[in-house]
C-alpha cells in the first residue's frame, strides 16, 4: 500500500454502465484500466493540471509504460465504484501510481501503473515539470 | 426539439477521456451512443428507477431498437459534455428519447433513440410498468 | 436495399469477442457501429485505398455525418458476423453506405451511414478524389 | 520468453482501426488487452475449444486473475498486428500465457496473463478439463 495516511489518497467515483460489462455479467477486464486512467486524470486536474494545456503549453504528455493489475472480485452493472490513485514514486521523467477499485467495501482490483513523461513533439523522455513533480510529491 | 420548456430536460455531465477519442483527434463516433445511454440511465435513476432492480424485480429490460444520430461538430479530449435526454413519446411497450450532446455552447450531435421494453425472461415485448410510464410522461 | 446484384456487395467477417458484449448477454448496441466502420475500411482497402495514405498524400479524410440504424435481432458472444457494405450514393464530397450485419442467416441490424470527405488540414468539405469516386461508383 | 521453438507459438492477426486508437495518435493502452484476449480465444479455437460450448457443456469459464504488461513502442492506425500467445504454465485450475504484440518487426508490448478456470454456476475455481489441459501442454 502506498498510503498509510488514507486522507492523502485521491478517490474518483465511476458508475458501471452496460458499455463496461461483458456477457460474463461482469466488468470486462480491460475496462478497469480505463477507470484507473479516469482517476489519474481527475487526480491531476484536482492538483490543477489539465492534460490538454500541459501538452500544448508545457509540451509534455504522459504515456503508460507498464501495468501490473490483480483482479480480486468482479464488479457488476450499476455498481458505483471508488477508484483510488496515489503516487508511489515520482522520478525525474516518470511517475508510479498505485490504484485500487472498490465498491461497497469490496476490493475489485488493484494495480501499479508506471507512466513516462515525454516531450510532446519529439516523444522522447522529458523531465516532469517542477510544479507537477512537487504537487505529486506533496500529495503522496 | 422535444422540449420547449428547457427546465423539463434532463442533463448529465460526461468528461471526455483518452479512451473516448480516436487518432483523428476527436471523440470516436460510436462513443456518443455510450454517452447517450449513460444519460438515459441517469435519467431513469433520477426518476427513482434502477435498471438492475427493474430487471430482477419487475422482469423488465429496455433494449435499443433504432437510432438516428446527426454529427454536427466534433468534441475533443478533456471536454466536459452536457448530455441531454427527454422523452419524445412513451407508448405501451416502447419509449422514444431525443438527446443532444453539447459543450461550451456547441452542439456536437443529436439523435432519436427508440427503446423497446422486454420481459427479461422471454425477451418478448412487454408493457412498461405503470409507475415508470407515468414518471416518463410527467417528466416530458 | 442498395444492391439488387448481391455479388457487388462487399462483406467483411467479424468475430464477436467478450469485449463486444454486455451483461445483457448480447453485443452492445454501439459496437455494431465499430463493426460497420471496420467493413467500410476493408471495403476501401479492397478497392486499393489505405486511409492513412489517403490522409497523408491526398490530404483527405472521411468523417461520419449521420447514422440511421435499426436493430433487428441480437448477436451473441462467439458469433461470426458478416458485415456488408455497399455504396448507396456517391456525391462530390460525401458518400452514403448501406450496411447490414448478419450471422447464420439472421439479420442483426442494418443502417445507412453518411460520410463527408474533408480536407485533412482545414477540416472543411473537400471533393472525394476522382479515383476513389470512380471506384466507389463502379462497385455500386 | 516461453518458447524457444518459435513454431509452437500461436499468432493471430489484428488490424488497428480508428476505434482502437486515441487522440495521442496511437493505440489506447487498455485496447492491447482486448487484442490479447482475441488471440487467446483464437488459440483455444484452433485447439478445438469454443468457449461458448465450454461454458454450456463443460460448465467451465476462464477469467483473468492478473496481468503484467510492458509497453515498448506504440502501434498506430491501420497497422496489421501479430498477436502471439503461448502457454507458460498450466496448472490444475489456472493457466499462464505469455503474449507479445508485433508489427513490421517492432515489438509493441508484451505481457503475462494468469487465467483461472471457474465452474460456470458456482464461479468457484474448478479443474481445467483434461482434454484442454493436455492440448495446452502439448502446444507449449
Amino acid at each position: 500500500m502506498c498510503a498509510q495516511n488514507k486522507t492523502s489518497e485521491f478517490s474518483h467515483p465511476v458508475r458501471v454502465y452496460y458499455e463496461d460489462t461483458d456477457s460474463g455479467g461482469i466488468v470486462y477486464y480491460a475496462n478497469y484500466l480505463k477507470f484507473m486512467e479516469r482517476a489519474r486524470t481527475e487526480f491531476l486536474r484536482e492538483l490543477g493540471f489539465e492534460q490538454d494545456h500541459l501538452r500544448l503549453h508545457s509540451k509534455r504528455l504522459f504515456v503508460v509504460k507498464s501495468v501490473t493489475i490483480n483482479y480480486v472480485s468482479p464488479a457488476v452493472f450499476n455498481a458505483l465504484l471508488d477508484v483510488t490513485a496515489c503516487v508511489e514514486q515520482c522520478k525525474r521523467a516518470s511517475v508510479t501510481f498505485f490504484q485500487q477499485i472498490w465498491s461497497a467495501g469490496s476490493l475489485h482490483c488493484e494495480g501499479t501503473i508506471l507512466l513516462a513523461c515525454l516531450h510532446s513533439d519529439s516523444l522522447k523522455p522529458a523531465a516532469i515539470p517542477n510544479e507537477i513533480k512537487e504537487a505529486l510529491s506533496i500529495e503522496h
